[in-house]
């Protein structure tokens, strides 16, 4: 169970029924996923972070579908399992195929990897990176 | 100073060079970056890593350009300043404009804040997303 | 299970007794938590531990409240189930409201995100944040 | 130097503008800290960013000084340099005294050894704090 | 279930058992586990890991058992309970007494409260270590 | 420089200078490093820090090599440059190689790809390995 349980629905006030209504419409599903509703404890924060998740993850100068792997690669790197499976759904939905996915799971694995290698060596930026701005 | 130093191509061994040369043609570029050169000081380890970064970011489901904004989306997220600088540059050069890097900004921000969310309140899977596989 | 299992309060030596009775004399409590029936395999760990979080823990300058909110964003920002759901109880019992717990919570998502979008940007740090010291 | 570097006062938009006034009235400050000159980039993500911001960090159920503690808190736990040194510096302004940082930080120590300890013994939730909801 | 669930032995293509049986064979086990079933959906990726693994984890400078030990440090730093569980039966195999596993917790459980220590406190590095090179 | 600046010798208070005159003691070195004058500014908490280090990096069922291999693993899992440097020093002192270096990199570089691996897929924990305890 959530740490302070769900707002289901039926039980939401009309500003959060306002809420979950531009969810469903903009996602095309018929309820809400256990996320929102456990954000529902705090109207403003649930409207706020919607209204934030919907302009970020929309259309714009890259593809939703390139947002969902890109949200699901950061998710994977935290290692947030919820995350994981509700923006692979998403993901699978605009369109990702397992090759697609499996190839974002290699990069994942390689930045992971090659981070840490620079670290440990305590790799200097190379002189060409940095005259940019 | 990198913590071992780097090995310059006029100072590497054979093998080294051998990586090396397929790594400027590779990029189409004339010098390698810091990062292999203070890799170098292992070999082994020096062509693993190159191999293994050849074959994942070449061109596959995923277009490269694709690739390269997950590798520095991952970069960002765990605050790597020498990947983040490095990947940039790769991915300005595989097509990425100002408005492509703000909008991958925009969705690493969001995801890492929505992962902290989603673990505070420890949401449970829906079921939906359980069925998977 | 845990890793090693867990030492009970019947089968454990005097040593780690001692520390289970002055866990629960501080806390309040009439059984010790499972995280303190893990580390008792090695009772010089036990002791060194509960003293420390005894110590850090207590009232000082900064309320005990607001350390125990402060242990919750960290665990929360690094996503320790356990821990979470320890701290938020104890955080709880010290008077922390639904609404504190969800402002936290706004403010722990915030700075992942923010942290983040530093980090790619690669911000400097301003000259009159420099002159501290 | 930033990685697409700041837009500074003057050469901002009205719309940019507009934004910095309002951080400047809000912090009464008279000049904006390179975070968003840095964010200004891209306008949309700037007002979104500091909208949210503003809204988050202000009075509540919580002080805006203990918000600010948590705020460093976790940019600490993720070792973000331009975070500690702002937010610090925000905190030190709102009231924290040397010894309040001291003992923040201690907590924050504390909070990423115990995370791990409970990871390494993979210990499971115990049973009275899985009654929460 | 794992995400796309598992590759059984009796489904895999040649290439696929080509591996198994090279891990069953080098670690002396008759049944491959779990983690290997799910990257066999990218058969190319699986090989890549498994030699990739079997490399890195082999006998050389150090020890295979010092291996897994830091093998399990970072999957304990990053919370990984499968890598956890994996690993630490593996350094068990290899001799890991409970003893040694405690110490290295205690280890694992110090660095990560020192580096956020260092990091809030924005220590710089001593002169005699920036000598390296 | 450091937040808040460093307490050196000459400055310090007499429970302070007993914590320098042990380190220097017990590590065989003529002057304290920069971390611990950072943390002298909460005289009780450089002492605790100092007795936990001590206690948990000195000889037992590890050698103190093999802990100082495992603690620089952590910290550039964490990236944390400071700790890199400073416990790179003194693995060495203590009779870390370059090559050694080298493959406990190779080992954290792995780990660290590989905890990902097993996050984006999901991988139950093998049967074998929920037996322990």
């Amino acid at each position: 169970m959530s740490t302070l349980g769900f707002i289901e629905y039926d039980k939401a006030s009309p500003e959060v029924r306002a809420v979950y209504d531009d969810i469903m419409a903009t996602r095309k599903i018929d309820k809400v996923t256990n996320f929102w509703k456990a954000l529902a404890h705090d109207p403003v924060r649930l409207k706020r972070t919607w209204e934030d998740t919907k302009e970020i993850m929309g259309a714009g100068a890259l593809d939703p579908l390139v947002k969902e792997l890109i949200y699901v690669a950061v998710s994977v790197s935290n290692q947030c399992d919820y995350c994981i499976a509700a923006h692979s759904a998403a993901a699978r939905k605009k369109g990702m195929t397992e090759a697609m996915f499996n190839e974002m799971m290699a990069v994942v694995g390689l930045a992971n990897q090659n981070n840490r290698l620079v670290a440990g060596h305590q790799v200097e930026v190379d002189e060409q990176f940095k005259a940019i701005g």
